[in-house]
């Protein structure tokens, strides 16, 4: 498995977002053989569209596949993916979501696995520290994306 | 009640979308007054983003809102709501969501109401067979856009 270094790539989206002054979650879908289909960022700041967060971008990024390949692909956050990114995992049939951290945030992971998804939660320091900085320095802008109602 | 009038709205995008050789799916995003926040149809043909459904799409177009604007909101969709725009209803705090039929496809209705959402569903006829006859003269368009395993 190569779970930390597609982590490692959804860090580095996620870092972009950071310097561009946006909410800094980033997300990339691979295919079951390990190809990386769609990679992407939180753009709600840099393009003003609040339905792009880190997954839902990296879906709009890998742009239209046919279904069958969606089949064993695993999505990589860099936070519990929200019930918008939650449901957008189980549209396309993504049979694995691989998240860096949810102590910052807690999504739909259970929602996820009662739907049949394997979900897998890695604790991981640099994006649960790059989240609480942006989470204390623009607690607004985070409250906003998550529709008001942040749950740690 | 204003329903039949904003579904109207939802059909005529769903319309435009079948002009264009699109998936005919529409939404409107309508506040607690009555105004119009956002509105849009489904733009995976046409844009080739196979995350804006109608409802993401008109959520997409209202732009970034303060999250109180969409508490008492109503999502209007000429289509039951798929796993995804179901999510993104929730995230968003939507309050109700009316849907003009759900013969065509059964989305998550029963999880949008599980989780304290108002759902309506209005049996129309118009919206039914437009949808009707879109997945009958495009079945794999339709089957890719739902994630290959679309339910009546």
């Amino acid at each position: 498995m190569n779970d930390s270094k597609f982590i490692a790539i959804a860090l580095e989206e996620a870092r972009l977002g950071f310097e561009e002054g946006g909410i800094p979650i980033g997300a990339v879908l691979v295919s079951s053989e390990g190809k990386i289909l769609g990679r992407g960022r939180n753009q709600r700041v840099q393009e003003g569209v609040p339905i792009l967060h880190g997954e839902t971008s990296a879906l709009a990024n890998a742009g239209n596949l046919h279904h069958s390949l969606y089949k064993g692909a695993t999505m990589y956050t860099t936070l519990s993916p929200c019930d918008m990114c939650t449901g957008a995992c189980l549209l396309f049939g993504i049979s694995r979501v691989v998240i860096a951290e949810n102590k910052n945030f807690v999504g739909g992971e259970a929602y996820l696995k009662q739907r049949g998804v394997e979900v897998v939660v890695l604790d991981h320091a640099e994006c649960t520290e790059l989240m609480e900085r942006f989470i204390r320095e623009r607690p607004e802008l985070w409250s906003d994306d998550v529709g008001g109602k942040p749950k740690k």
